[in-house]
């Protein structure tokens, strides 16, 4: 006979957490339609039970526990939803979970991007699905629409703005011309940052969405350390402003990953982009992963990475689909991700190339321009523009010297600011940000 | 024994079937790892055989016929993919192949639109798939994004521009101030307009797609006649250009569906949308699709909505998901649109309620002014600005008259207007173009 009653547990009862409740109990009326059958939480692990039911639960809350075990030793739970994030004990709930036959959906980019191969085995080994549609820009279907949509396409690059809580803070720092420090700050206040921000703004958390989206456009095994990664702590107002207005570009965090025959370019940093780009326009907290394919061309994928209900929507449409193959009887005949055996040459930092954005603080010196100028052609790096902009000055015995170049080298590039950054005028360490003007 | 080699028959050798060989022959190295098996072209069905190879085509010529009955009596064939688009002998071709317990694969927009409910409905008698990501947005992974990738969400509303020649000509009208005939013809020379390009400019083709998104997003049964249409052929440049310098509006042709408890708009028209809008910068032959759903709020796919390659991307994607399915044997277990019965109420038109933007052509005199805006009122229309420009005229002896007005009834707008252009110093009909300023 047909199962058409789906049991899920869910571990993890945090904002997304919340956010899956919530839409499940909204939406109940029309999962018969959409899935032939009905879902029910039969259990929720959470570390503190007591602390988390601060909002209207729909449900009975017998079915909080705080013992992973009341998941794992269920036999009529068919699908475990993991949404406590982080590496472990992420990976061995889903690890025991896939071996006790469970379905394991997660919007973990962590575990994922750590752990990919060791996952997709195991689901492979146990005939289990495995999606994970949230672990990227939320509830925007970009998984599914790399995967899948997309699978007739040699992917040639992308270009991700993953992070909602460092879009945000660049945004502000445009817009309202504050500062870093008081961005964050407001970023905080308005929920758009966690106490502990460090995996945003270091790029972290970025580059853990790149591993998984780079794995899934080359069907290969990318981990968070395959990554080259800076973050956007040390961006100041002066440079985003000054791009803006006399360069007509926007800084953004951008995850890149470029292929050239069988070698990928994989990092996460502060990028100029055109201002006229589509992807200047992904403002705020929102997300946008801009895609070319050799077939389909440019492509663009734009919504909220974040929040309550946006993270969970991506996770209960995976629920919605693993429970209609469930109820199909499909689920133990076929896997999301084929394959991720292809072998991939990650291209070295040093040797990608580009343009570049440089900001040098100097002396009052006559030479000074000539010298920086010098230094750089001695390393093959040709100027595009400078300015020397006498009116701003970050203290009274240091002026600005703005240049951009034309495409370099990355070494080359870090040569020739190692040695300008011991001139005798130099008063601080120069500021690279890359240009990408032929997006 | 698994079966691990899939034929497909193709039938039409137009624009799109070009685009699926010439794809199909270039990912052929990855299609195992894709799929976990081969994917052979055994026949391709065109009605002039001779006249079609006029590219390098990559197969056997061998396997191109003039027969439809090569294909459907061909027992192994797998998948049939109709590219012909049209309303026949399309939907023949798609009900024989069903019946002989193929899978079908289409990017015909205008069949489904028309014959939605016939074409589910049989294949789901047969237990045959039948994808059409192509058929709106080309490659765009909009139509499985919205049924799979947001399934979790009751979609509040969709507007798309899913018309590439149409858009292509709004951009030109803009940007270079050229008339609606001059930008058709620009269109034509540069290849985003056809020969007879009425399906385009009256918006039928938008409204084909649109019936198609609004049957995903609501799971029912919404057809061609259902949508409400008005094309971009009575447009003139004099509009788009004022509105946005003065009122920072762009116009778009624009499919738009909203959804109120049980009841839903539905139409397709020319729309005045804010400057700043996203959708404002999909230009040229791009498409947008921006959608509103309760949990992942707003989200937009963005890419080519047509070319060679483009919609040949999406066939093949829909290929090779298919193939996927029949190689690991749970083809016959499953759906892609799980049902369309849901029974929902579509507005009229005259009850909608709207921004709206008008533009009448007056004798100079005095009182006209007063007199277009006390009719106004009279049907309960509330001005918002107005705007008699006496340095534009037409001709010599008429002046131009804008006025927007705050939200009002289209059936009261009618009303109004009806009695103006009957006014004796009215001089032609009045432009009458919606505003949708809460995006």
């Amino acid at each position: 006979m047909k199962k058409t009653k789906i049991n899920i547990g869910i571990i993890g009862l945090g904002t997304v957490g919340k956010g899956v409740i919530k839409i499940l109990h909204n939406i109940k009326d029309s999962i018969k339609i959409k899935t032939g059958g009905e879902i029910i939480i039969k259990k929720i692990v959470t570390r503190s039970p007591e602390k988390k039911i601060s909002f209207d639960f729909p449900f009975d809350t017998n079915i909080i526990s705080n013992n992973i075990n009341d998941i794992l030793n269920d036999n009529e739970i068919d699908i475990v939803v993991e949404l406590i994030g982080g590496y472990e004990p992420a990976r061995t709930y889903i690890l025991d979970s896939l071996k006790k036959k469970k379905h394991v959906i997660t919007a973990n980019k962590a575990v994922l991007a750590k752990y990919w191969d060791e996952i997709l085995s195991s689901a492979k080994e146990n005939n289990c699905l495995l999606y994970f549609e949230s672990s990227v820009g939320a509830g925007i279907p970009v998984i599914k629409g790399l995967n899948e949509g997309l699978s007739s396409n040699n992917i040639k690059m992308i270009y991700g703005i993953l992070n909602g809580t460092t879009n945000y803070i660049l945004t502000k720092m445009l817009n309202e011309k504050m500062s870093f420090d008081d961005c964050l700050k407001l970023a905080q206040e308005n929920g758009f940052a966690e106490a502990d921000p460090t995996f945003d703004i270091k790029g972290i958390d970025t580059a853990h969405k790149l591993a998984i989206l780079a794995s899934l456009a080359y069907q290969t095994n990318i981990k968070i350390d395959d990554v080259y990664i800076e973050g956007i702590d040390n961006i100041n107002t002066y440079d985003i402003n000054f791009a803006y207005e006399k360069l007509n570009l926007i800084l953004k965090l951008l995850a890149i990953t470029k292929k050239n025959n069988n070698e990928i370019e994989l990092r996460v940093m502060p990028i100029f982009i055109p201002k006229n780009h589509l992807l200047s326009f992904v403002n705020n907290e929102y997300n946008g992963v801009y895609i070319i394919g050799d077939s389909i061309g440019e492509i663009m994928f734009y919504g909220k990475g974040a929040g309550e209900l946006s993270a969970g929507s991506g996770v209960v449409s995976d629920i919605l689909y693993v429970a209609k193959n469930i109820i199909n009887e499909t689920d133990r005949k076929s896997q999301f991700v084929s394959d991720n055996s292809n072998k991939i040459n990650i291209m070295n930092i040093n040797d990608i190339n580009s343009s570049y954005y440089l900001h040098f603080e100097v002396k009052e010196n006559i030479d000074a321009l000539s010298k920086i100028i010098e230094i750089l052609s001695n390393n093959n790096v040709s100027i595009l523009l400078c300015y020397q902009n006498e009116n701003f000055r970050e203290n009274l015995s240091s002026i600005p010297i703005i240049i951009t170049t034309n495409k370099a080298l990355e070494k080359n590039i870090k040569l020739a600011i190692e040695q300008i950054n011991k001139l005798p005028f130099i008063t601080k360490n120069a500021t690279i940000i890359r240009i990408e003007d032929k997006l």
